[in-house]
């Protein structure tokens, strides 16, 4: 039967993905890659000179219409009978469509395999030295999409109940609006002075990060260039960033 | 200088963890075991008849001591010249006390590594078709422990709002407390015909799941005999469940 196997690789550090992830991409023969994740690194973990490897990022299409020319690669790969892999960056259920390919595959009979990955939402926080929960601190994380601002009409998030849920905050996709993300979550009763932390292209050797606090966020990332992708973080735990500036 | 590396196992089956993480083991000379994760698999992944492996599960104290103990044998083996790998199940930083554990080898003045890992919250889900988020349904998710009950003097979490912040919640530590945190969620507004389901076991031989609604998750969780450890999800995400009961 058609089968694709679609993998977590991790938050971008080749060795992050999992040794079922890295052997089911020695077992393919056609790979696709995301922006993210490990696909930089991809001759790292696996030899690629006897694979086709499709990078889905260069596809010249707008959003929607790459994600249905994905889909239709993976179907067709898969339905000649070869073993397609589907890489994408840190997990493939944290937001990043992977459900989306789960049900585009069954609706065209393609069986498909997930195997989880490691989360850049908690990992990369982490290569900051910034654990998303610590006893006696928080007993939550909530891990936020920030694509849209708040109080967007396809917004599905009410930020006036996630100021006041006590835990982590963790965005990712969030650096367009992390003005109005923190602006927003403040009004809503945050304490300003809560502290917070981004980082950008976390365990890359281009990693950068910053500390903040809630009030301060926006402009810090701003000045020290933490662009995206990022995540960030506002909560007693950004506290424990083991970096000076 | 003295090292430990604490590294994140995944969720249980050996294969879950990461390449870094493995890699880890295999320089280990000390390595010391918790009862989550891949330690009952520890043979896939290491020859460890080379290695001292300590099963930090069978220290024979309560808790919080047995927190003390894992600390200070950690130190000794380090300072001893060892290279000692400390493994937990899933990622580290969530709700594994490995921040703690980071902070007394610092206070030691041993020099700690952490390796993150895939987390039960996310893939324990994913091993039963359940992703944590899907575009178009939820803009977040929460990961809330539940080792204490709604309104504990020592609960950091206000489950009034997070009844109403819109996003998959993902409850861990929670068996116990299922009957008291639906209640709670449910007087506090979620709606009682949300979509619930439960894992035990996630990624092992042993998994069990079950599908419910908010309102009879507790019981149907009894039913199946989904106990401890579990992970379960409130949501409408949880409609994906790919199995029958
Ligand atoms: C479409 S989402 C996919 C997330 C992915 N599924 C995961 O679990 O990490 C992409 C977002 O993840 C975050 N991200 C992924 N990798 C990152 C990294 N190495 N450093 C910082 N942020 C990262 C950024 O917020 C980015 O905009
Ligand atoms: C002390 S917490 C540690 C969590 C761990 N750090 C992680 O990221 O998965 C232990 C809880 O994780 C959940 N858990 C861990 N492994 C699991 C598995 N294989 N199946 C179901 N639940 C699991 C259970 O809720 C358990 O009570």
């Amino acid at each position: 039967m058609a089968r694709v196997t679609l993998i977590g690789g991790g938050p971008g550090a080749w060795d992050l993905i999992t040794l079922r992830g890295a052997r089911a991409l020695e077992n393919a023969e056609v790979i696709l890659t995301d922006h993210l994740g490990p696909t930089e690194a991809l001759e790292e973990i696996v030899d690629t000179s006897q694979k086709t490897v499709i990078d889905v990022a260069k596809l010249p299409y707008g959003k929607s219409v790459a994600q249905d020319e994905i889909n239709r690669l993976m179907i067709e790969h898969a339905k000649a009978g070869r073993r397609v892999a589907r890489l994408k960056g840190g997990d493939p259920y944290v937001f990043g469509r992977g459900h989306e390919e789960v049900l585009a595959l069954a609706e065209a009979g393609v069986e498909c395999e997930v195997i989880p990955g490691v989360t850049s939402a908690i990992s990369v926080p982490a290569a900051a030295g910034v654990p998303v929960t610590h006893r006696g601190l928080t007993h939550s994380f909530t891990v936020v999409s920030g694509h849209l601002p708040p109080g967007h009409e396809k917004s599905l998030v009410d930020y006036g109940a996630l100021a006041r849920v006590g835990g982590t905050i963790v965005v990712i996709m969030g650096v367009k609006n992390v003005e109005a993300i923190t602006r927003t979550l403040i009004e809503e009763g945050l304490d300003p002075a809560t502290p917070a932390m981004a980082v950008s292209e976390g365990t890359t050797s281009r990693q950068l990060q910053v500390r903040a606090t809630a009030e301060t966020l926006a402009a810090e990332m701003e000045r020290a260039g933490v662009g995206s992708p990022a995540v960030y973080i506002l909560g007693n735990v950004a506290q424990f960033a083991n970096f000076s500036s």
